[in-house]
Formats: C-alpha cells, structure tokens, sequence
C-alpha cells in the first residue's frame, strides 16, 4: 500500500513463486503445499510429525493435510516409533527418493528464474539483501514469541 | 534445499512475515488472510469480487472466503452493480475506512522490520533486488500462462 513496501513485495515474489511451482509440480501429482514437507523428510528419514511441523514453522492441521496427501499420492510412508507408540516416523517410498533429484531441480529452476539478467555479483548481493532480511524477520518473530 | 536458494528465503521471510501480521492483525479481528483485500478495496472502491480476485492474483474461492470475513467483521459492504446484476462492487464501512491508516501503519512497520539493521544504502539495494526477482517472477508466470 505505500510504494516502497519491502512486505508487498515479498509477497507477491512469493504468490507468483507458487503458481510456478504448483505448475512443475501438477504433472506430479503434487501441489506447493506438500513439496516443502517433502524435502524436508528427505533431509531428516525417521522425522515425527510434530517435529517435521516444528522445523517448517507450519501449524499442525497444515502439516497433517500435507503428510496425507503424500501418503496418499505413495511419495512417503509412516511407521510407528517402537520406543513411543504415539509418535509416527516419516520416511520416503521408493517413489518418493526417486523423485527427490527432481525436485531439487525443479527447485533450483526457481533460483535460477529469480536470478534472471543478474550478474554474478547482484546475485551475490540480491542474496545478501534475502539472509538479512530473513533474520529480521526471525527476530522479530522471536520478540513477538517472548512477549506472548 | 539447496545451500543458496532464493525460493526458500523468499518463503521463509514470507512466512515470518505472516507471523507478525497476524500478530499485529489479531486484536482487529483480522488474519494475514484479509489485510491484502482490505488494502485493494481501499484504493478501488466499487470493484468487484472478480475484479479483485483477478487484481490481486488469488484463487475465486480464496478471495470469497476473505470477503465474507471482511464483510462479518463489518469492515466492507457490497452493493449490487445497478448496470448489471450479477455484479456486487465492494465498498469499505465506516470502521473499515477508519482503520485504513491503522492498516498502512501497520504495514508500513513490516519495512521498518525488514529493513533493520540496514543503511540508507543497504536498504536501495535491497529494495532494487526485490524489484529484479518480482519482474523475473512475473514474466516466468507470463510465459506459463502463454504455454497453457
């Protein structure tokens, strides 16, 4: 709403990021709500639910929706932890480990149409601009968090 | 996924962002959910539901959703279009005019947030970057939308 708004612009990289991603991802059977829960059990086999929620900062019932629609579209499967019956652990289906490396490069597809007509060194500082504001934006929601 | 991905910084600082927005939104009956259509009909009163699903890039059902939100909380009203009656053309209530500067304010601190930490020159570039990776986005949606 102001013409120099650093949040309308975050947002609206990050909505049309999502219609290019729901766009690779379709043919798949996967939409922009699952490929992040994904990637992150790829990087973390024998995750629990509520973990896999917390490292993502993504609420419960989203990551339960997630976690559903890739069991049900057989990218990954859950077992139940032996030493704690109420906990699941999450791990990729073969489908799902064979669909890993294409992910990733759909993903780094996305950087590279981010970085369009950058030079090296406006990507370098395009990135640099990204990682502070990334930790502003941490902080501030760990001073909102201290409060409550 | 990837050590330098744009895509997950841009995601990560948009998730954060909602955070605060929420945060700050809460006590006035709003959610990060609202706030970008309040915003629109603010600087097009009398626009449709279409319209403004279309202006702001965001699904039909999406955007009945936040209208019927809106308009619970008694910050919009709808009016239908005189010249034609399928169309309801959008206007802000009283209370929805008087908290547009509480809205601007609030948005406006989401920069100050961002941009923490940062010079008068930091904060250029950062913004310059912004701009950069929007455009980009918004020409690979273009070329999606051109293909299908």
């Amino acid at each position: 709403m102001t013409q120099r708004s650093f949040g309308k612009h975050v947002t609206g990289i990050y909505r049309h990021l999502q219609i290019i991603i729901n766009h690779d991802l379709n043919p798949y059977g996967l939409g922009s709500g699952q490929y992040t829960f994904l990637g992150t059990i790829a990087e973390h086999e024998g995750i629990s639910q509520k973990e896999l929620s917390a490292l993502i900062q993504i609420d419960k019932t989203t990551t339960a929706k997630a976690i559903k629609k890739l069991e049900e579209e057989d990218y990954i499967y859950r077992l139940h932890d032996p030493n704690d019956k109420r906990v699941n652990q999450l791990f990729l289906t073969e489908k799902g480990q064979e669909f890993i490396p294409i992910l990733r490069g759909k993903l780094q597809n996305i950087t590279k149409i981010l970085t369009t007509n950058m030079d090296k060194a406006q990507q370098e500082v395009a990135f640099e601009s990204l990682q502070l504001m990334m930790n502003n934006a941490v902080d501030a929601v760990a001073k909102i968090r201290e409060k409550d």
